[in-house]
């Protein structure tokens, strides 16, 4: 019974003074998993035949499009690191850490929420970000030291906040639980960089994984971009350094929230 | 702090099909919606004055929208049944039943997940329906007897079942978390229309409210033309007739589903 996704994918707005090489990865991204979604059926894009980098079952979705990123990373000379294919040294000083298909799940199975993400690290130090929604081309960019034209909501308070969680896995009921009791609104939307995006920009005042070390660099590099430069945080539930590490296994729980005092009151109820 | 959404709202693709007066009245929503957002910031959006037909606040982005569709159906001369105004008596044979703003939450912080829904009603029985994601303009639509496009996934099993649930209230814990426990992804998207959307097109195995009793007649109108045809159903946890009713207080815990074997297990576990 499993069908195509019919559904076009956009070519992404990419801002025009965002870093090349990341424009043309975000622009391959959406193009190679528009023709996945033309090619499979929701069932072929969700089957995996392998372990990623980051220890991971790599998705054919995932496998399509990070290919069509890593033939842009080349073709710019850049060094890549991403989900499946780790580290991927193309000889640059500058590296691009990329999640080629955040929120596979919805992307192999049609659920409009899955993004390309993308950060430019100079020896070692991300300086911007780019975040692009693939099933509507809408873009988020950051340079580090640069204002954005977005703020976060400024809320201090987790008591009424709008929330966005990671999905309820049973090993941390509990802790989700509290959360989701204290804020007003609960989101659960399956994709860590669209989820960090819209803190960035105050529609959702934090988004955490309330201890279940679910996120990789990966998936955090962007939002530790794109948030401080909207006035929010980025931090880890247990107070490990968020750092560009090309070792994919490491985990955190991260918590991305529109101040620190926020993000204080939800690592403490996380905590509890 | 609060903001206004900077992105733009653009016209929904409705096939040119669908009843002229669904089709006026998507447009017409859209436009209001994208006017409301240029005009007024996320705060402003979510200010409420008075209480609607259905018994629950109306927030000024409701009652923008829904003001722009009133002036459709009396253009149209057709009757209105919606979430705010109640019925309206345009004297015709045939009521547009509309949620104007599915999602009203979301639409007001720019969580970019909120829709118009709209069915035709011909003295008392349904005939069309048409939802369009707001945000992005994609469109849902289907007449009554007709094969539509797109088909549910046709999944039996809950176990393993990919879901949208209602966001997590604390009075239906138990019977939310036991059908997070037994699925294998969860959702919150906070918009019914939608989301019965992509139950309809195999996105999602299912959409439920676990007993909460939030569903009105307006949330589920859509759902009711658009899954069966697709080949699912739509039933109420405590089996409710599911009808169109100008009491818009009367409420349902809707489940709506790819087939009827998945809407019992689903309704099985929540009353567990």
């Amino acid at each position: 019974m499993s069908s195509k996704i019919t559904w076009p994918v956009p070519d992404p707005a990419a801002p025009p003074e965002a870093h090349p090489a990341l424009v043309s990865a975000a622009l391959s991204a959406a193009r190679a998993y528009g023709e996945a979604r033309a090619e499979h059926t929701r069932g072929e894009l969700a089957e995996s035949s392998r372990t990623g980098a980051d220890g991971t079952a790599t998705m054919r979705v995932d496998e399509l499009v990070e290919g069509a990123i890593a033939d842009t990373a080349r073709r710019h000379r850049v060094n890549l690191l991403s989900e499946e294919v780790g580290f991927v040294d193309n000889a640059s000083a500058l590296t691009m850490v990329v999640d080629p298909v955040d929120g596979s799940n919805n992307a192999a199975s049609g659920v409009p929420l899955s993004c390309f993400a993308g950060v430019m690290v100079e020896d070692g130090v991300p300086t911007e970000a780019l975040t692009c929604w693939l099933d509507t081309g809408r873009c988020w960019h950051a340079i580090v030291g640069e204002d954005t034209a977005y703020r976060t909501s400024g809320r201090t308070e987790l008591d009424g906040a709008a929330l966005g969680l990671l999905r309820p896995h049973p090993e941390i009921g509990r802790s989700w639980w509290h959360l989701a009791e204290r804020a007003e609104r609960v989101r659960v939307l399956g994709t860590t960089c669209l989820e960090a995006a819209l803190v960035a920009e105050g529609s959702f005042d934090a988004f955490v994984d309330p201890g279940n070390d679910a996120h990789r660099i990966v998936d955090l590099a962007a939002a530790l971009v794109m948030v401080p430069a909207a006035g929010g945080v980025v931090r880890d539930v247990f107070d490990r350094p968020l750092e560009i590490d090309t070792d994919l296994t490491r985990r955190w729980s991260g918590v991305v929230a529109a101040t620190p005092e926020l993000a204080e009151r939800i690592i403490e109820t996380v905590r509890g």
